[in-house]
């Protein structure tokens, strides 16, 4: 191939990104301009993977960090021969209903890995990514998994925060074969990067462990070297590519006015003449077109190779592959848990749901071999870590826990990372007070639909003496207010175990367990196998007659209604208890169910250690709240509860108060 | 001073701390009995300020980042004198309503300079501390404001994201008067710092621009020596100072065991005995006491050298100092935005309320001249760049304008520490989906009530193409739950300029507002100068005749309510819009206020490109919501309002189909 051919090939990039930008009438040109030869060089030479079969187990998976450039994916998809992207969809580019969404979506077209566009975000999968592929590699051998993870970040991945978690946490676990394609324009929104940054970017990933390059981002041969070179190393690899943003727009590039808008009919036409590129928008000549199919075929040799490979490999080991890259659960693992719920009943042991929970995972970790633990150094107190779980450690894939470090952002992204990459549920520990910490990754997962699974221990002022700043308030709320994320607050050891077993079942969307602190009884004693949680509220305690009262409650605050029940039966009135482990799954009830859960009574109650918000779809704008109005405080969690008044008297004050109003009402 | 005396000392932080750590039965030991040594240094020998006057302007700043180890900073405000610690209160560490809570709460005692406690917060605050620092020296002089800001760091915010983009913040920026002290214990919660990290810290740091020196953390002399090169640099100072944690208790020192939990009587007695301290608990001998007071008394000489210092300033920059400390605004505020408002009655635009953001700004930065502003690299999205805010640059810091760089959490955290730092009211700007990135700076903003200002644009599907990762649906319900957060959600440019007039006039509380990329007509047209969102929600259009309808909404949202009831109207149905700018804002008013202003018509409808999450309490649950139900999509703001069904047409047939309802009622 000659060198005007290659310039002709990321010529290709350039045009229908930035006619597709023009025809869109928004978008940004300014990076597939500038990293087309990046690209072209990474796709036609280096990658593994092979359009007609995107889903691949071991292709090289490419990260696009830099989402907003998205066109270069798309236009990259499209020459290559991916058959989700037609030229249609590229002429479609930011219509609703298109494949080719503003920012890559995953799940809109095969060959998008992640759905990128908050910056860093990336980055953090790349690196889940890069440790998926190692840990699968060490237990199914250089056979079935052996690729490499590139991404593609900018600027503003590298300023964000979430970067250096995942940079640093990449160059400790040593994960070589991860290589950073650094687009490095200068420029950013505002203007040259210089106006905010000075930092020496190569030095700084040099400090976390990496082996930092350089080169000419738009000479093919440096390129090329470059990536050799990062291929054979042994640490992660970061390529600073120095690029031109908007590469030939004669007026634009090399300045911020290429970065976001269309260039414009005049410019365009400028660039066409600069890069002699004669050819009308989205028509790409057949022999360049022909050049791309070519590269798009060629790469399929080394699919075949793998399945050759693949088909030797013995068959238990094949099938088991298979399941975990499906995400199939393994046989056994309801029974797992039943078995767990019976032993639970039977013993009735008073303790944490976050060692509820460390027991329920017990169990499901020696049967579902695919879990990969962790905690932001929380270990101990998160309780994730099982007798399963040994640490994964720099150059030793053979575990599956991982010290993820005080790094709760990095650690939710790369999460989302390892369950994209595909053959793992990984599950993870903080405190539910950092969920702030990591919330643009979680919500990431929520809108990708991925399982990734959150352990959030001391779930409330329950915590006690840590105080305000690790109390949680508004986070429940907070959490539940992401679409599709499911959010689990289990009352006692058998609603951790059914809440555990919903969020593995759930493979569309994220779970986060809400788990306490505190010491809290078995509160379900009814011996079926059923999965009560799995309505997301169900009636834990029914009223000995006709109920007067109904007081909804989640997690630790359920031991709180049930004890408040039996002061209001004693006295004579009915009353009944509805624990609600999961908002999401209630509403995703039938009409019926959630009518006659929420049930007529005039009075209804709703207890929880959080805000209000949220509550009043159960207990309506006319119900009472027992929980918090502001932030909490520090002291021991027994002091806390009662100086916030969350317990059984001041539900059952509450309710004397109503009854007295409703009969003094029914009086007049 | 003998050595022994200054050993003494530091051996009185750690038994304090220690013993107040068994008292309360939990809290963190490890980081004040391995960091004695560097405070002693640092507060007998570095820090200027003054235990009688804690709140004297020009004293240096410290910032006691790694929160854990409060009982550090609350034993040295007991040992040198400050009067809101006594040793009560050190008895009492942990208790409800202590000033020495289990990390230090901003406002429970004087020398408190911030609330720590989530991890980097602290290097985030110190870095907006020491710009804030230099601000005011520019604009006052070196006779008013010159000094240092120190912040003791510890591995865990050194690992948070957050630190990256505060240091590479500071660095850019040349802070030379910024010094980071590093307590280099190797130590996390799940054991050595080299589980989880292998990052060289101090290469880090100098990549970001920044001077990095190293000591031995227990020797006296060497930390001194590194204090004197960190305060001579031109840049600002990482000191790594290798400490052990739980320096003295001979078997959990240097370990873990020595982290989070109190060491138990046996191993403090062992302490006692290896540091040679046969005191009591809480009983410091009063020569080691009067050492310490000493140097409390000593300080306060460079307080009052100021102080005749300022009075030699001339008497109006003294005023205006003065004047800004005390966070007054500037006569001259609110006339300014009653004229802002007359002329947009007047001139009535259809702008976008980002722009009309932009104008009152405009106005506001003219007279308000401790407004800082900044953007997070969005400055011509946001909108928050006026003709008085010139960019602050390395070195020359007389602008009024921050470029922070990709970097929302640090721009959030560096915020809190100016407005903490007093003298100005910084205010900043990222699209509201990005909320999500600076969210853990946001909630401490709320819980130590400080004014700063967030203006968050592009606030709905209305940012059309760039799909739903930009798109912000969840983002108001979750700001809104966070306590004591004022999210401002305005209509038009009068609703615009009334919400900034409220978020700079709540001097206890953080502010959002929320606006809108699309361009929105003016809707208030009535003449009068009453702030009418300062209720939080008004009534902004009248029924014609008794309302059968109530239609709630919020910004660009209020203009479709008033397009719905202009329809029903025509169609002969009374229908009253109420605008709810904000939430929090309606909560504070009295009850009758609240009762009349959400009405009894049968038929309440709210209107929010968001989710209904909190709406139940202004349209119950039998209300409806015309609003989004999950994420958004990619595609012209327009049409994506079609798409989602949020439009007049849905809000009037949503009307008919329920009075078709209630007259078939009323029929049967």
């Amino acid at each position: 191939m000659t060198t005007p051919m290659r310039q002709m090939m990321a010529n290709a990039i350039r045009f229908l990104s930035a006619d597709a930008v023009e025809a869109a009438g928004s978008g940004h040109p300014g990076l597939p301009m500038g990293a087309a030869d990046i690209a072209t060089v990474l796709f036609t030479r280096f990658l593994t993977f092979d359009p007609t079969r995107p889903d691949w187990p071991d292709r090289d998976r490419f990260v696009f960090s830099a989402g907003h450039g998205s066109m270069l994916l798309y236009s990259l998809l499209y020459l290559l021969g991916y058959r989700d992207i037609g030229i249609d969809e590229i002429k479609r580019f930011r219509q609703i209903g298109s494949k080719t969404a503003g920012h890559p979506e995953y799940g809109h077209a095969a060959g998008i890995e992640t759905t990128t566009g908050p910056l860093g975000q990336g980055a953090g999968n790349a690196v889940g990514m890069a440790l998926a592929e190692r840990i699968l590699n060490a237990k199914f051998g250089d056979d079935v998994v052996d690729h490499y993870t590139y991404a593609l970040v900018g600027d503003g991945c590298l300023m964000e925060g979430i970067s250096q978690e995942a940079i640093a946490l990449a160059g400790h676990l040593k994960l070589s074969k991860l290589i950073f394609l650094w687009d490095d324009n200068g420029i950013t929104i505002d203007g040259k990067v210089s106006l905010a940054d000075s930092t020496n970017q190569r030095e700084r990933f040099e400090a976390c462990g990496w082996q930092a390059l350089a080169c000419d981002g738009h000479d093919h041969e440096a390129i090329a070297a470059a990536i050799e070179t990062a291929k054979a190393s042994d640490r992660p690899t970061l390529i600073a590519a120095k690029t031109t943003i908007g590469f030939g727009a004669p007026n634009k590039s090399g300045t911020e006015k290429a970065h976001g808008s269309p260039l414009g009919a005049e410019e365009l036409a400028a660039a066409r003449e600069a890069l002699d590129w004669p050819h009308p928008p989205f028509d790409i000549p057949s022999e360049i077109l022909d050049q791309w199919r070519l590269a798009g075929l060629r790469s399929s040799v080394r699919r075949k190779a793998w399945e050759a490979r693949f088909a030797e490999v013995d068959a238990e080991t094949r099938g088991e592959f298979e399941r975990r890259m499906r995400g199939d659960l393994p046989s056994g693992f309801t029974q797992a848990l039943h078995r767990f719920k019976r032993r639970m009943n039977e013993e009735r042991p008073k303790i944490a749901t976050r060692k509820a929970s460390e027991m329920a995972l017990e169990e499901i970790n020696a049967i579902v071999s695919e879990t990969i633990g962790g905690s932001a150094d929380l270990t101990g107190s998160n309780n994730t870590r099982t007798s399963q779980t040994l640490p994964i450690t720099a150059g030793d894939y053979t575990g599956r826990y991982v010290h993820y470090g005080i790094r709760e952002h990095g650690m939710a992204a790369a999460m989302n990372g390892m369950a994209l990459h595909g053959g793992m549920i990984p599950y993870s520990g903080t405190f539910l007070a950092f969920s702030d910490y990591c919330r643009p990754a979680l919500r990431l997962a929520a809108l990708m639909g991925i399982r990734v699974v959150h352990v959030m221990t001391h779930d409330s002022i329950g915590l006690g003496e840590d105080g305000p700043t690790h109390q949680p308030v508004e986070q429940l709320a907070a959490l539940r207010a992401i679409p599709n994320m499911l959010v689990f607050r289990p009352a006692d050891a058998v609603e951790t175990a059914e809440c555990w077993q919903l969020a593995l079942q759930n493979r569309a969307a994220p779970s986060i367990l809400a788990l306490s602190r505190q010491a809290l009884p078995t509160l379900r004693l009814d011996e079926h196998d059923e999965n009560r949680s799995a309505r997301g509220a169900y009636e834990i305690d029914p009223a000995s007659g006709e109920a007067r009262v109904t007081i909804y409650a989640t997690g630790s605050e359920v031991e709180i209604a049930i004890e408040a029940r039996r002061q209001l039966e004693r006295a004579g009135i009915p009353t009944r208890v509805v624990s609600v482990p999961s908002f999401e799954l209630f509403r995703r009830q039938t009409a019926e169910y959630r009518r006659a859960l929420i049930g007529d009574t005039s009075i209804k109650i709703a207890v929880e250690a959080g805000i209000r918000q949220g509550w009043d779809e159960l207990i309506g704008r006319e119900g009472h709240f027992v929980g918090m109005n502001g932030f909490g405080a520090s002291g021991p969690a027994s002091e806390l509860y009662r100086h916030f008044g969350i317990t059984a008297e001041a539900v059952v004050a509450a309710v004397m108060e109503r009854l007295a109003g409703e009969d003094a009402a029914a009086r007049a």
